[in-house]
């Protein structure tokens, strides 16, 4: 299976037929046709068929997509039955958060957290301890994780990426709210500002109900 | 200041101007051109000047933006001088990340938490105690909250959501990792996908370290 040349756009709705087709598989679904699965993505047919034909297609005429036969494809192209070790940065809410949201993820698996504060043990997954930023260096060259989350304050957060980068860190998944600039033939960067969304989201709902005006 | 008709690409723009704008206030610098601003933001200057045409420009030929006066322009544009009454949904790990990141945030009031689970103090901010679910009803009907955070599993999002949605509820911050379909012209949904997110990055580092093949 080779998924060069996939545009990212492409590869971006990947995981949504992931999540929807791992519903289907467990509600009982055998098959779907391109037809259905894209009113439920709010997608066209022919747009389902275009993404899932760039990995060489597997639906059949008439017949539509075998489920199970489907997400366990997608699985393979999102290299889900691959672990990356992967390291947080910052352990206040939102790193313990993440660090229980992945706890089970597909993918993924966490293998250090670090925090300028006091080691302690993670309720949530005793096994994991917080160990203090003075390790990290020691760590990162004898585990060789390739993926940190950063949930640090933006200030620090480029400082904190480039000392990563040349640790060995490919991928960043950035929550500081800063946008982070690295060189992009050694690291990706997948920047999620939660600040911004809800901004959106309240400007909507602001709109809707006459802002101030009400 | 009228920003009727401005498209949502544009509005999704303004938190990170804001964002930006917000930082260079606080390291004291007064003014800036929109090529600098460009040149930070990774956009065009022209796309700036666009942008920020939408609301009436605030730039000056010669002089480029004055920081404090188009940050304060984009705080109002974004409401963000007004606040939405808030609750949330659920308060794992993730519900209780995201109370803490929004108690200081502008244009946000949490007022009231919502679990399945019995009551209990929020450490964070010992203000807000934790609510059953049964008392959602009343509390929305009393304080008429119009904002909605879902922090809860996507097998229940959809239902709580209408009903939400039948207790005045129109905006929706949806973590639950499903999509919500809900009448557009009452409610205003914006998911956060997480899982998308972090599936993307691991593609994209399993596609630099060479996935399995490594």
């Amino acid at each position: 299976m080779s998924a060069e040349n996939v545009s990212i756009s492409v590869i971006r709705r990947l995981p949504r037929y992931y999540r929807y087709l791992s519903t289907l598989k467990k509600n009982g679904v055998v098959r779907i046709s391109s037809g259905e699965l894209a009113a439920h993505m709010q997608l066209t047919a022919s747009q389902i068929r275009h993404d899932l034909n760039c990995f060489g297609g597997f639906g059949q005429q008439g017949y539509g997509y075998n489920v199970s036969q489907l997400a366990s494809e997608i699985e393979k192209i999102l290299y889900l039955d691959n672990h990356i070790d992967t390291i947080i940065i910052g352990i206040g809410n939102l790193g313990r958060a993440l660090s229980s949201f992945l706890f089970d993820s597909k993918g993924i698996s966490i293998i250090g957290l670090f925090d300028k504060s006091n080691c302690e043990i993670m309720e949530s997954n005793p096994s994991l301890s917080i160990m203090p930023m003075t390790e990290l260096d020691s760590f990162c060259k004898e585990k060789k994780p390739k993926l940190a989350i950063l949930c640090i304050p933006g200030g620090h957060a480029q400082s904190v990426a480039e000392h990563l980068s040349g640790l060995g860190i490919k991928g960043f998944w950035n929550f500081s709210q800063t946008e982070l600039v690295l060189d992009e033939k050694t690291a990706t960067v997948e920047n999620v500002h939660l600040i911004d969304s809800i901004m959106t989201l309240s400007y909507n709902v602001n709109t809707m109900i006459g802002g101030k005006e009400e």
